[in-house]
């Protein structure tokens, strides 16, 4: 299982409700910080996220609305005395903009503090349980969408059959793993007559700040769920391409090239107050659209 | 009349309701933004602050929880089309930093940035309302207090005498300006018999982040108001010492001593809940203190 928890669904220009953008990602145990823009460690009290589980931090790019709340949440995990690593993977220069304000302000951290400077597409960071890729997005500066891909490993048991076995539950795990199992009387029961294959993973997919552009479905194709930004409604197209970003039927139109499961639209421009137009354009062209609201946890 | 609201009045680590150092400066139709830290800008739009007034911002020293905030602001200035000139007063190297997030984000600004580089006690800034002086304070790194002085050059009517010589009401400007009125029998009567001198200009006083020291007094000596921080209680006076912050306690001494009218305390830290025993700690020192409430205007 995955969640996706929106922190800030605003674009550049906050809003006295819609913050800039900042998303929380769980997988089984760990949770990743995705964008950082100012206030996400305000978002993250009022929303009572474990700060303390956060280990990775993923930005997008170096607008002052993805990435200005990092120096802020860096330098509260170190009042907060963190001990464990923390790795931030992100565009150059951000290595040496929080070095410069952590050194200026005479800052020394109790944890570790690694940078991870992203420079191409590929893989971030992988383990057993999960991967996070990279790839690049069309935008004013340089872009970076993550996909997280969980991995499931363990093959699904087949309680129906395996109670004909009289198979005793401590051996459950073991066939998970894939192990045979031996009878009492030395008969070996083939693990695939006892499990199913393991089920596929969940991907989800941050598509970032990005105008309309192809090039990423192959990146994102088939995911259960993908953010796609929608900073701009239809009628303001010539706008979104000269700003580099997307409108809604333009993002609904990626999910649907892309043969996703799910669609969240983020990234309104402040100008909007009322949000429900964007969910309804998007509708028409991809149903299963929803508008990323604050403070709600996406499960797939 | 000077008006000082608070944005935010605890220290480094946010809590849910309370934010890093930021204050509006209100004298006559000008406003001043002091401090900024992270979410100052929103802040001012959940207490809505007029920012298209702000022209002129006091940066006391590079601790985040006191800056991390102007880039935002500045940004937002420039999204939000302000095209008058934006000055902005503190330590090195903030203008560096603030120039290089410009950059890297490949942001043009619609106004003019100006920096003015602090380095040492003095007037920042002057018109016929008013002046702004800055004066150090005993921190961890390079760190500044503030000073508004009011000016105020009209003299005050004496209403009384006025009605006795029948001048017309359009005369009024001219004698709050100090010129003698002569009648309409070619009488001259002394300026000084129909008015007062002028009353004092107020004072406020920000004494940013500091140590207990005896120094920022004659600064602040007669002030009607001073923000002095408080960053602890008595009980935890070595750890401010340790830390360069103040106790509640020792902001009351240095407003006795200092012979102000009123004592604002804040930069509370985080590890207290409830602030009560700051307001009474300094009490039993300075009985006109208050503690400095976000949202609250606090007029002198």
């Amino acid at each position: 299982m995955i969640a996706v928890t929106i922190l800030g669904n605003n674009s550049a220009m906050p809003t006295i409700d819609r913050h800039p953008t900042s998303q929380i990602v769980t997988i089984n145990d760990s949770i990743f910080l995705m964008d950082c823009g100012e206030g996400t460690q305000f978002q993250m009290l009022k929303y009572k996220i474990r700060r303390s589980k956060i280990s990775h931090i993923f930005i997008s790019h170096l607008h002052g609305d993805h990435y200005l709340g990092l120096i802020g949440l860096i330098s509260s995990f170190g009042i907060l005395n963190h001990l464990q690593d923390l790795h931030v993977y992100g565009p150059s220069p951000l290595k040496e903009i929080i070095e410069l304000q952590l050194k200026i302000s005479n800052t020394q951290l109790p944890y570790q503090l690694f940078f991870h400077t992203i420079t191409k597409e590929g893989l971030l960071l992988e383990n057993d349980k999960f991967e996070v890729r990279c790839f690049k997005t069309n935008h004013r500066i340089a872009c970076f969408g993550f996909v997280f891909i969980e991995k499931i490993k363990n093959r699904k048991l087949n309680i129906e059959k395996i109670k004909q076995f009289d198979i005793p539950i401590c051996f459950y795990k073991k066939l998970e793993e894939g192990l045979d199992y031996i009878t009492k009387d030395n008969l070996k029961i083939n693990n695939t007559e006892l499990t199913d294959a393991a089920p596929k993973g969940k991907i989800y997919a941050f598509c970032a700040d990005t105008k309309y552009d192809e090039s990423i479905i192959p990146h994102i194709r088939n995911a259960d769920l993908i953010y796609h930004e929608t900073t701009y409604l239809d009628n303001q197209k010539e706008k979104a391409e000269l700003r580099f970003h997307s409108t809604s039927k333009q993002a609904a139109l990626i999910a649907k090239k892309a043969e996703v499961k799910k669609l969240l639209i983020g990234h309104f421009s402040s100008k909007y107050i009322e949000l429900d137009d964007f969910e309804s354009e998007a509708k028409k062209i991809f149903i299963n659209t929803e508008i990323a609201t604050e403070g709600i946890s996406y499960l797939i």
